[in-house]
């Protein structure tokens, strides 16, 4: 077994739960009943927003809960879907009277079990809108599966809308909000290593010693291709190009930066690779308007980063700006 | 060489320290003349904050200069004490006329060029107290040697003197909160592996792979003793029980808890390590009264964690909850 610090691996979720509510008492609850996490003091006439889906991405989703973002998190086993049993428990607990946002990453389990969810929390008189999040540009152009993954961009969303909601927004304008945000973000991932589930003995595939996973998943997915290892400007281009081609930016064009480490990359690095991107948006006349640099969507253990793009507006600014209080994102 | 995500190894502290500039330029501003970290806009009329040290435990010290926390931070290269003049450059930079809190981890190099700029401050009419940040629990009783290192408990010191400068304290005022804190926490560190130094091929130490560091230090230095590989659970307790006992704490205790990751642990065991150490004090009684969890202070990859108790009352929470605005810490 690769060495992590864990009791039992099967344990290890609800044992990350418990220490992040015996942490931040004063801002998360768990409920260990319904397998949720919930603001530990609930909202009240607001719109609910509800995210969720495998953990193993820890701090999401737990680590979004509180004031101006999440109103409850729905966490499944390490990279499995929670049930939908557990999901409508979820949507129904974030529900203030005001109907209630889900934000879904776009997996098969989690659309199916969020919109079941959904479906039942009609017969309970909430209404409800799902959000979709599918920003892996990695998994672009793939018409007939699913659709692109849904990764790092889940935190711009849930701090847009949560601010949104937090203002007083309606569900449909809150909903407006998190499918902005949505619709334009998008992110590419490396990895040098990739991570290790709990109790495994090795990570989920191999690299060789000069290998880089380039467009990599956040679930032990393969990348799209394999390149050299190289230095972290050429790793941080190699991100940023396909992204702003994608998103057409250029001269004038104002974006918000999500450089993320995996889970395995230390604070040196994700600075360092956080000066690239900035370099290279820079050189194109590109706007950085904010930056996130940090651990915020990880893959267990992986030693790798991600970078995701936002174009923002003065709105948009305002609603990201806007104060948040939660364990993972504070301001 | 191990991979990591830098460019050239020897320029890898600057091009953090870009990275983190261009990152967050409303909050801190690097000034690559004198190789300083100082508040985008400084402070006036209060007392200033200098820290500073060798450079590879990102985010410190960098990622906490902002309102709330330092003014100023003189980073050194990896492991290696910023010189005298720089230190002395940070020192003057710190004063609005106040005067300058000096706050320094215990390491002969640090200590020494921090008295020199203290000396040098003089001569510029500018009033400065050090506070030494002593707190690794490893290294106690070395009575003919340096004395304890210095490590996670300088994030409550800064924190700590950070407010209560704020809030308009005079010189020995926010001297005397930092020495409290300082004279009053403790740490305890542990490594499943150590960190790799950038450029290097190997980490620091080798571990056999039924081996745990206890004891371990910031900077690659060997532990005081070598142990089992063992659950969180276990290894939590290796790190609690001697704090416990040596700061004489029991029923009706109140702590602040930093558990802090050493730079290569990943959010998941970080949260399980918290389950672990809030466990083992509530069965004894102990209050913890505010918890940190998080990569704060580390040792480049290390794969491990730290503990630090520090005895709080309702003063030093006052000052722990003060609005905080720097790079990594934020509430």
């Amino acid at each position: 077994m690769k060495r992590q610090i864990i009791n039992d691996p099967g344990a290890a979720v609800t044992e990350a739960l418990e220490g992040m509510e015996l942490s931040f008492p004063d801002l998360v609850s768990y409920d260990t009943d319904r397998q949720l996490i919930l603001r530990a003091t609930p909202a009240r006439d607001k719109v609910g927003l509800v995210s969720g889906g495998g953990s193993g991405h820890e701090p999401l989703h737990a680590g979004f809960v509180g004031r101006g973002m999440l109103d409850v998190a729905v966490p499944g086993a390490v990279f499995a879907s929670p049930t939908a049993l557990q999901v409508h428990e979820g949507t129904l607990a974030a529900d203030s009277g005001r109907g209630v946002l889900q934000i879904v990453k776009n997996y098969t389990g989690d659309v199916l079990n969020f919109t079941i969810a959904g479906e039942l929390a009609g017969d309970h008189a909430v209404d409800t809108e799902m959000v979709l999040v599918d920003d892996d540009l990695a998994t672009d152009g793939d018409a007939d599966g699913p659709g692109r993954r849904g990764t790092a961009a889940v935190v711009a969303v849930e701090k847009i809308a949560g601010a949104r909601a937090e203002l007083g927004g309606s569900l449909t304008e809150v909903a407006d909000a998190a499918r902005r945000v949505a619709r334009t973000s998008r992110t590419m991932s490396l990895a040098l290593q990739a991570g290790t589930h709990p109790g495994d003995d090795r990570p989920a595939f191999d690299l060789a010693d000069d290998e880089v996973e380039l467009g990599v998943g956040i679930h032990g997915e393969r990348g799209t291709s394999r390149v050299r290892y190289a230095s972290a400007d050429e790793l941080s281009e190699m991100l940023v190009t396909p992204l702003v081609r994608d998103l057409g930016l250029g001269r004038g064009s104002a974006v918000l930066a999500i450089v993320n480490g995996l889970g395995g990359a230390y604070p040196l690095e994700l600075s360092i690779a956080a000066r690239g991107v900035h370099r290279l948006l820079g050189a194109r006349g590109i706007t950085v308007a904010r930056t996130l640099v940090g651990t915020y969507v990880t893959s267990l253990d992986m030693h790798g980063f991600s970078v995701t793009l936002t174009p923002v507006d003065a709105d948009l600014l305002k609603l990201w700006d806007a104060p948040v209080r939660t364990p993972a994102l504070n301001w």
